[in-house]
């Protein structure tokens, strides 16, 4: 298994936090690595306090389910297929703005971002994620 | 009470991964015995992290509910009687994969499966619990 | 970073029951990966029930630690450097039986038993450990 | 109250990990406001991962209580005042490495680190402290 750094983790918060600057939105981002723990984190002036746990929330959602967060949206809503799992694993967040990050076919880590519309938090997890050398964009 | 032995719920897990295997889908599979507590878990190679608490807590759920988690799927959604049950028990899991073990009418212990589709976890949980000889079929 | 196999944690898991039978006491075994998530875990016949959670918290302890639970037991007693580490990180465990695994000087995954007293408990899990291939033995 | 910055944070983080580097000691390290909440986060590569925990906690910790952990340290041990202290607040660490930043007497946040021996934890703490400006040294 590949691992993910620190300079690395860092690069995508810079990035994460440039795109946030861009559309004027302050956010909180997490990156954890592989098994789903934390290796950064930057919470941006201004950004609400709920989104620090939802932030690391999201980012370990996509490495414990191994898809982004907005894919298990409609999977939880009630009378779809997995209603109920935001309570299975303490801290599972089913919406949008967790992203994993995977490198030659291998999960090395997600990305988890939380403090504007849930648009918003994607767009910067994209952002954030795209600064990941070689990752893939499904 | 009959107790379930550790070789037993080992039997379980083999078919349930023999199950697995033939479906092309890995799997998270627990075994309980009738006072919820895990016996035996095992996570095939590739299945999915969020899926080992799943896979435990429909085992555990099957037992303290004295059901298969699907029956609780509907019984748990907005405007059914038992709305919100999900979080009342700390690891309760409302959605397919978990099944009592039931031997004689008395309910020995469940089986819970997790890493596929709600069908395919199912699937996998019902090959496991035909494993154990004498076990009902409702 | 090298991966541990579910084939490889169940060799650790019989190699640790096949001991434990030797000198007749049941115990509970757990093997965790590199990211302490739990792979596999037997209950033999006769465990005490509190031993679940004790052998799965002493093979996380263990990775999360990057050390034998054994070492740290010194460090947490009172007056000791590590006073109340215990209540830090959820599930720690700060007396023997938990065991990293290491290959190639790095930490692939740990093995927790529990259920004798602790020096049975640290004989198990070291004939768990020393049926991984290449571990260290230090 | 005078808030704590994202880049006083960070600028926090970045001499604490020049200080880790100095000393060949990887740490976790992490910075929270005046409220506990974390601003944030970095564990360097290589550090333990029950130090996220721990470094997280020691900084709550330092400003939840408004001292240093290592002066809770002998109030936590047996016999003393605050004996049993760490399991009062979830997440409360009683050995050192967790220091208030006090500005104009007051408390604008807390800097939390761990991953060495406590000595180490506390002299990397102590030179993050140091570079917010008009920091307290007691």
């Amino acid at each position: 298994m590949r691992g993910l750094s620190l300079s690395e983790a860092q690069r995508l918060l810079e990035a994460g936090a440039a795109r946030a600057t861009e559309i004027g939105q302050p956010m909180n981002i997490a990156v954890v690595d592989a098994g789903a723990h934390l290796l950064a984190f930057v919470r941006m002036d201004g950004a609400i306090l709920a989104s620090i746990d939802i932030s690391v929330g999201k980012a370990v959602t996509a490495v414990l389910m191994n898809m982004p967060t907005d894919e298990l949206y409609d999977l939880a809503q009630p009378g779809a297929p997995l209603y109920g799992i935001e309570t299975t694993n303490g801290n599972l967040v089913v919406f949008g703005g967790g992203i994993p990050l995977v490198v030659d076919d291998e999960v090395v880590g997600a990305v988890g971002v939380s403090g504007g519309s849930v648009e918003q938090d994607v767009d910067v997890a994209s952002a954030a994620r795209d600064a990941l050398a070689g990752t893939a964009r499904p």
